[in-house]
């Protein structure tokens, strides 16, 4: 086809955009989204129901369009947001049930901007130079006319050519118009608010036939290609798919990315959109549900700690990689949300599912690269155990080694969280902030997301002379970042090993974790090696932050009962208050938590003497904006080389409803760790006797052989790490 | 039939005792329970697997039989007790599945025993003088005979008259010797102890055919009927079905009471013994279901938060109950639990619930009232909203104005509980005390039970000049209970009122919870009308300990940002950290928490300057024995009277996937209390300018008229309480 048939082509497509085309072109099977909503499978037709319910009252409400005033959360800005949210459904509801009551609200509501828009100048709720029209910031701007345009597509067709004339100069020409042109510096970032407004333009693009608008969005305002949709998709997701922000944003981003490759992919089928990058969007989208368990995203980074796979911009995402790929996986992630989207691939999808195709989703432990290069850190993320009705293992380890990830990120190079049994039992915080509750701070991100949150103290990383990361320092921060050293998911062991050397000037940090498979003892087992090196004498701090309730330590504390001080006085310290403190001279020691019917014992030792300190966060919060939860702290005074090797150790059972408990307390007796050559060697000893090592080499070549003589025994091993039965105690 | 021939007919039928008989003697279905699995229900067929992996393990292990050695927790203790899950299991899975390894497994246990037992003298770990001779403490030997009685039952009539005659002889007879000769005084209290030992006793009666021992259960050693299983129904529970000693022993005492009836009836049905006491027995169990909140027990007096309905006694109970009544809304209790018996009556409860015969429990209002006569107070139940898949509504108060409930009451007259939206939100710690917890004192209560949770400050009830109800003296509190003085289940007014005068000397307690349906707020609103009067000057506190994270107050308090201290030095205060306190000289103010998704506004006035006190639990707690949680306290220092008149209101929600909140703030803007000639009007204006009047007379009479005139309105009602909307306020 030339270019010119092509693009007549696109014109006419242009007028039916998102129903009647897409799924036709993808396959035979018949999916008209017009036949009646009692003959729709269960989960399109409880989405049905619901547009229905939304779209009936905003009908009766009538068409309110107010002049723009107020900032987020405010009056104005609800009601565009709820609007935009009308045209895109009143125009779904029309394609499907034929019904003109909506096609003639999402007309009238349109005719109502057409007269509005034109008198718009910049919004008097201005907060920075990102001022937008109907918004008090230009991203809102594009999302209203992201979702607007599709809602106008469905409508378009049927509209008298006055009306089509009017909507499309006095509203989607000059929004399009704002977002590109007057708001050109935002267009060409290479940033998920430029992906919204392109989004927003390229699709209007097509709606309209007009090919430059496609043209600015595909490529940036000047064509080149140096910015635009597709440079975004080149530089905004590292080659694994993920995204530098972190999960919640990554969610976030998605949205455009997807629902604009989908209108690229029915109206420039040649340019394989989907294909671009080694599949790149559809990568992202798997990226993004791999970083959550159990349905809710890791929440590293700013984050607001319920948000899961049950959200807006997934089931777009699901549904439109769905169409693509009909991978079976996608489906039970469907399945999981409940919720699908009034288009043909959400019908194929709700049908599908109904039709018994889901197939569990390939949750597994995997590596994910940091950068557009992939060369700026990575996350690792170790899974392990038997799976759920969801084919989830129930144990998932995420290691934070990725880059700083802009103004969201958190000072937490080296970080870590663990999941088991359902739980979050080695958390990660996450943003302080209280989404939409105007009495926290009208629901804005809080002093202590500050002062808290994104402190290094507030995670499981190593803190050196009390100060967070890169002097808390973000623009710095961001060009800065871990170098992943070693990886590995080999069933029995598997590692993941990165070193950071310029968190704290001259002071190396290298940390390992390792998840073995041991007889005699339960799963997970985790493995911690903390070495951090430097010239000058510094604290170093180690914070674990677990969930669940002391069952026994032991050591011997000194304890604030009767009147608690806080730890320090800035950088996050100001914030925990000190339970208590034990001086341990052998730098040893074990704490027995239960979470949930499960024990777990955080065991550890240093090259030297330990405090242990037992902490609650939630000092120094006379707003009550923390939540309170617990905290163990490592600190070592040490000159030359500071280690900490520990081991988390899942064990044992509670069960109320029976009255039965099983293996309340460690099922190891010791452990030993010595470094030898920069080789670590962990020696455990378990109350039945028998005694294991797990030796690594840090070597990655895998035939390098490695032998050691500790205390007269010789272990011997090949590659970067083993476990080694060693010969047992009497018992 | 005379008597003679029963005795006869029931010397055969106790060869067969639970199973054959059972259910033909109850309906005409058959319930053939010898067919093979594959064709039993799903419930039933799933026990079945779950006792041949059990007693499959044990036969492998063999017959292990030890000499009496250890308590509580330990080897020998805890093998019996398999022992007799065993022979109880054995013997069921024998008549069920005919194969004769699992008779000749319970054969071959229980001959062993008849080696051991005769051997037997007072246990060496005696503790006290209930000494028994399997176990420690003669309970235990208790429910070994009720659990070893019914498995041989399942066997006898298959042995050679040589084991058969060395079993009853070497086992059972000196058993039911030492549980009813030797230890006489335990055998004939009015005790759930008892219960188990006459219950062992009694079927051991029937099976070996035995009148004078099935008498002497029934009617006490002396066979006047003073004592013995009749009397303990009468005595042990109150006409409504309640057990004193609250909802977590009111389960444990249940099975004995129910298994024993159960064989009373199939033995000697001329008894009537389900009618007896207007059918007590049958009211007990479904009174133990009420006492629940999404299955889970309410916590009062020593409980473990987490037993719920899905415990071994209830599967017996609930089929029993089923058995007697076909009740259908019992079938949906088993539904809960997912478990059953291997009897004929979980047969039957199976097959019901497999063919869709379940209905909803019927939870609902209800006054229990406390002692054998129903005059020693009582546990009010206040339910409402809309119902779950369960048909359990949404919210449900608890106040319990019941009596002390011997040695395992807490000292807490006129205390509350409110579950909300699947929550606990106005709490009860229960017990402190973590059930089978080595590192937790040997899983024994701890010594904060009494330090805190017994303590009234740790409930939610009026403490006087900080000290506990009746000095903290339990066999005081147990002569002494409040007096119920109202209660309506009214759908739009549900109201209970108490009185207690003797918890403090020369101080009387009146308490009175409203929950009222207002237009233009949310449901529930709860009124709580607390009322002290006394000659003598007083410190009055009334701590309400919910669940939740505070979103906002409307006081500014004095910060214990940085040092957090304690509240006082015994009775339960010296575990309460002070985060902040404010003194309020008009004595009003409001506190709004969140908790799943949903908004609580607590609004108080008291009748003069209060001080609010906001803290926590877990201070002087160097073991961490504690949880964490958190109070608000209202402090008045009064002559005369005190009063605290307080609006626990539910409003709106938070959705953090859909990032949306609704009503995040009260929808009150006032409240106002006046007492007048001992009626309590509180009046509510809220935010829409809307106001109403919560009026309270005290008078129980329905027909009396009220009237009284409050800064020129005049309030007209008639009885006890009443809503009465009032003119509005300009908005």
């Amino acid at each position: 086809m030339s270019r010119a048939a092509l693009l007549a082509a696109t014109i006419i497509a242009g007028s039916l955009p998102q129903a009647a085309l897409a799924v036709a072109s993808q396959d035979n099977t018949s999916l008209d989204a017009t036949e009646p909503a009692s003959s729709h499978s269960p989960l399109f037709a409880a989405e049905l129901e619901r547009a229905r319910e939304f779209v009936d009252g905003m009908i009766t409400e009538g068409v309110v369009v107010p002049v723009p005033k107020d900032p987020g959360g405010g009056y104005t800005h609800e009601q565009h947001k709820r609007n935009f949210r009308a045209i895109y459904q009143g125009g779904q509801l029309y394609r499907i049930t034929g019904e003109e009551r909506y096609r003639d609200y999402v007309r009238n509501m349109l005719l109502e901007y057409a007269e509005l828009y034109p008198t718009l100048d910049d919004h008097p709720a201005q907060a920075n130079q990102n001022v937008g029209r109907l918004f008090w910031q230009v991203l809102n701007d594009a999302m209203w006319l992201v979702h607007a345009v599709q809602g106008y597509g469905d409508i378009r067709d049927t509209l008298n050519a006055e009306d089509r004339q009017r909507i499309d100069d006095n509203v989607f020409r000059p929004a399009v118009h704002f977002l590109s042109v007057e708001s050109e510096r935002t267009f060409n970032r290479i940033h998920n608010h430029a992906t919204w407004a392109t989004a927003g333009v390229g699709m209007t693009g097509y709606l309209l036939g007009d090919q430059d608008m496609v043209d600015r969005a595909l490529l940036g305002s000047d064509k080149s290609g140096e910015t635009g949709f597709i440079r975004q998709t080149e530089l905004l997701f590292s080659p694994d798919g993920y995204y530098t922000e972190g999960p919640y944003y990554q969610r976030f981003a998605l949205l455009p990315f997807l629902v604009f490759a989908d209108a690229i992919e029915r109206n420039e089928p040649e340019r394989r959109i989907f294909e671009h990058r080694d599949g790149i969007l559809l990568k992202a989208l798997r990226t993004t549900v791999q970083l959550s368990y159990r349905g809710y995203f890791f929440p590293f980074n700013d984050a607001i700690r319920d948000k899961s796979l049950r959200t807006a911009e997934l089931y777009e995402g699901v549904a439109i990689a769905y169409g693509q790929t009909r991978d079976p996986a996608l489906l039970s992630v469907a399945d999981f949300q409940g919720r699908t989207v009034l288009r043909p691939n959400g019908a194929l999808v709700s049908r599908d599912l109904a039709a018994g195709m889901a197939e569990p989703f390939p949750f597994r432990t995997l590596l994910l690269s940091d950068g557009p290069d992939g060369d700026e850190g990575a996350v690792a993320i170790l899974r392990q155990g038997p799976t759920n009705a969801e084919g989830e293992p129930a144990t998932a380890l995420i290691a934070k080694n990725s880059s700083q990830g802009m103004g969201h990120g958190h000072f937490d190079k080296l970080a870590w969280q663990l999941y088991d049994n359902g739980n979050e039992i080695v958390r990660d915080y996450g943003a302080a902030r209280f989404l939409n509750i105007e009495a926290k701070r009208g629901g804005r991100y809080l002093p202590e997301n500050t002062t808290w949150a994104k402190s290094s103290v507030a995670h499981n990383t190593l803190v050196v002379d009390q100060t967070s990361h890169f002097g808390g320092d973000a623009k710095l921060a961001d060009t800065l970042w871990p170098t992943q050293l070693y990886f590995s998911d080999a069933p029995g062991l598997q590692v993941t090993s990165s070193v950071m050397d310029s968190a704290y000037p001259g002071v190396t940090m290298r940390r390992t974790w390792l998840m073995p498979t041991i007889a005699g003892l339960e799963a997970p087992l985790v493995i911690d090696l903390v070495h951090a090196q430097s010239d000058e004498p510094h604290q170093y701090d180690l914070p674990l932050h677990y969930s669940g309730h002391i069952m026994e330590f032991d050591f011997e504390p000194i304890s604030n009962t009767a009147e608690r001080p806080v730890l320090g006085s800035d950088n996050g310290y100001q914030h925990i208050w000190v339970d208590a403190e034990a001086g341990l001279q052998d730098g040893r020691g074990a704490l027995t938590w239960i979470l949930d019917g499960r024990f777990y014992t955080y065991r550890f030792a240093g090259n030297g003497p330990l405090t242990a300190i037992l902490g609650e966060s939630g000092a120094n919060d006379p707003e009550f904006n923390l939540r309170r939860e617990p905290l163990i702290m490592l600190r070592a005074q040490r000159e030359g080389e500071a280690s900490f090797a520990s081991l988390l150790e899942a064990h044992g059972s509670y069960d109320g409803a029976a009255e039965q408990t099983l293996d309340s307390r460690s099922l190891v007796s010791d452990l030993n760790h010595q470094r030898i050559d920069g080789m670590d060697l962990v020696r455990l000893t378990l109350k039945s006797g028998q005694r294991f090592a797990i030796a690594v080499s840090h070597n990655p070549d895998p035939a390098t052989a490695h032998s050691v003589t500790l205390d007269g025994e010789s272990l011997e091993w090949d590659g970067f790490a083993a476990v080694i039965a060693l010969p047992g105690e009497d018992n």
